[in-house]
């Protein structure tokens, strides 16, 4: 493997020294380039552009291209793991993923079988694999895999939700089997995680995109704790050299302090958080990747520097925070306005790590 | 007017001694209950059925009727403000709320002219006269409002939105602008609540849907600025009487510090945010109100009652909690769900309030 030429987003999770406040973009690789369109047309579906190593790796390259971003993330979704567990993942237009073989009885959870990563999930590892060796070093590649409690909404809701009723009602009223689910969910997450380490990954993020949506004392049980269970079961040490781990919890802002003990080196924000409060909070003890409001990007290129530089001066001097969106860009962004973002973190963060 | 029987409501709102924890619930007269979904049938439309002051007065009282709620809420919709200001509002079945005018010009903000209670908007204030006059002081009626920028979500984006592109881009690229709309709305929603209060509310609750989907900073300058502006605005005595305020904003639980300085009496919790924490950080200030997951209602009445018990325990002793969801019931609940939750406060809640 080639050395790596741009490390900054490694180091400034590790809150090692940088000159520059490293930024990538969740969803980075996606809808709003015309250049991914013209590939997922090419596809034909949005899982077959998943599966297929070679397209994935095309897709997860153009946003490199186009824009200055320091690290390189996967395409890939959170679903492939209950799809490669049979539950038939399919992929609406405007409707979002289905499961044709949701969870419905508790023998569904009994039943459940670990994917092999290296087999069942070959594609993704294949896809790492390549992207590595087409990066030739230029930036790190970020490995993800949805959280436990983020992928058994889906698994029980059978896709998305808006009031997530069923898998609140498996987990009010059936907690040990909602339990059991997580335990199974962890195992294979963490797999998952470990084999696109192996395969070349240089960090990795756990999404738990539906954390939020618990209380607070549920979100303890049912959502960071097996978040905190996969983490205790990662190689994070490869050639000697350490894999940053990210926990992102969408809607977790008031549960920061809990987040940053749970073993992972950084935590992602959303743009409710405020990122001065929150480096106050935990910042001693996890980077922060985030977080700005996805929607002002909408804005004209002179509005989001300025955003930029708030963000930047809010969470102030010294290394360990990495510029991101509080959530994935929206399809339908010009962009050129990634590109003020992108330049304007560039341009406005040297001033923040100059050394003593 | 007659006196008030069951006052354990205002008590707790002002933090005054009660031997038990008051409850009722956000859109407790609703679709959940077979006899509202008759009357909306008669009505032939739900804004008819708002503007029909006779009507109102019957589904506001329905749920008194069939559970021991200590507090009637006016039957209306937070609308009414803007379908006042001429933006034509309508709703389409599983579709939500649509103004046929929405604002697209600053000259639409420019030419907003604020209605007056007392005519525009009578309808609603008869409904408040008839309600109390038919409520014989059973419990206090609690009277509401949109919040400013909750009202400007709306009239900006058309009806509901999921990304709130249009608004925000509104807030991002013309401030003067947005700060002039909630300029008016400010005055305009204060007004409707005073006008509630002089036809009898004897509480009132400001509505803040969606402060939660703007940054901390945005949420401070656009959306709590506003309610402390209305706030300031109210006449809150009546008959050497003091009519109790409450502040909810969904998603607000990072904010509550800053809320609690607003001047509202009590905040609204939504069911993420620990209410343990909660008094903690502000109990000394203000009352709270909340906050069970709305979808635990769908759990068998078992635990549903240890729920119950869980939030009374969190709160701790003595007054100022009232028992509420931590948003509206759903509306395909089972009724006899409510039941549990309601005898459940009542039951297991004398123990927090015995005097030393």
């Amino acid at each position: 493997m080639p050395t790596l030429i741009n490390d900054t987003f490694i180091r400034a999770l590790l809150k090692q020294p940088v000159t520059r406040t490293p930024v990538w973009m969740m969803r980075q690789a996606g809808r709003y380039l015309p250049e991914y369109r013209k590939v997922r047309e090419q596809a034909g579906s949005f899982m077959n552009l998943c599966t297929n190593p070679e397209l994935a790796c095309e897709v997860t390259l153009q946003p490199l291209d186009r824009f200055d971003f320091d690290a390189a993330i996967l395409f890939s979704d959170i679903l492939t793991i209950p799809d490669a567990m049979g539950l038939g993942l399919t992929f609406t237009e405007g409707e979002g993923p289905k499961f044709s073989k949701p969870i419905v009885h508790a023998a569904d959870i009994h039943n459940l079988i670990s994917p092999d990563p290296e087999t069942e999930l070959r594609y993704v590892m294949d896809a790492v694999r390549l992207i590595r060796k087409n990066l030739h070093g230029r930036v790190p590649l970020i490995g993800f895999s949805g959280s436990p409690w983020t992928l058994a909404t889906y698994m029980v809701e059978g896709g998305s939700s808006k009031s997530f009723a069923k898998v609140k009602g498996l987990l009010y009223e059936q907690p040990k089997l909602m339990h059991e689910l997580l335990d199974k969910l962890s195992v294979t997450v963490a797999a998952y995680l470990n084999a696109q380490i192996a395969a070349g990954a240089q960090a990795v993020m756990l999404f738990d995109t539906w954390g939020g949506v618990l209380s607070t004392e549920d979100y303890a049980e049912f959502s960071l704790y097996y978040a905190r269970q996969v983490r205790s079961l990662l190689n994070t040490t490869v050639d000697n050299q350490q894999i940053p781990t990210i926990l992102f919890s969408k809607g977790g802002g008031l549960w920061l302090e809990s987040m940053a003990d749970s073993g992972y080196d950084a935590l992602g924000l959303d743009w409710q958080t405020d990122i001065h409060s929150a480096r106050q909070r935990v910042g001693h003890k996890v980077a922060l990747q985030g977080n700005m409001d996805p929607v002002a990007l909408y804005a004209n290129p002179e509005v989001i520097a300025q955003k930029v530089k708030t963000i930047l001066q809010q969470y102030g001097n010294g290394s360990g925070h990495v510029f991101n969106l509080g959530h994935g860009i929206l399809p339908d962004m010009n962009p050129e306005h990634v590109k003020a973002m992108v330049d304007a973190v560039h341009e406005h963060s040297p001033i923040y790590h100059q050394q003593g």
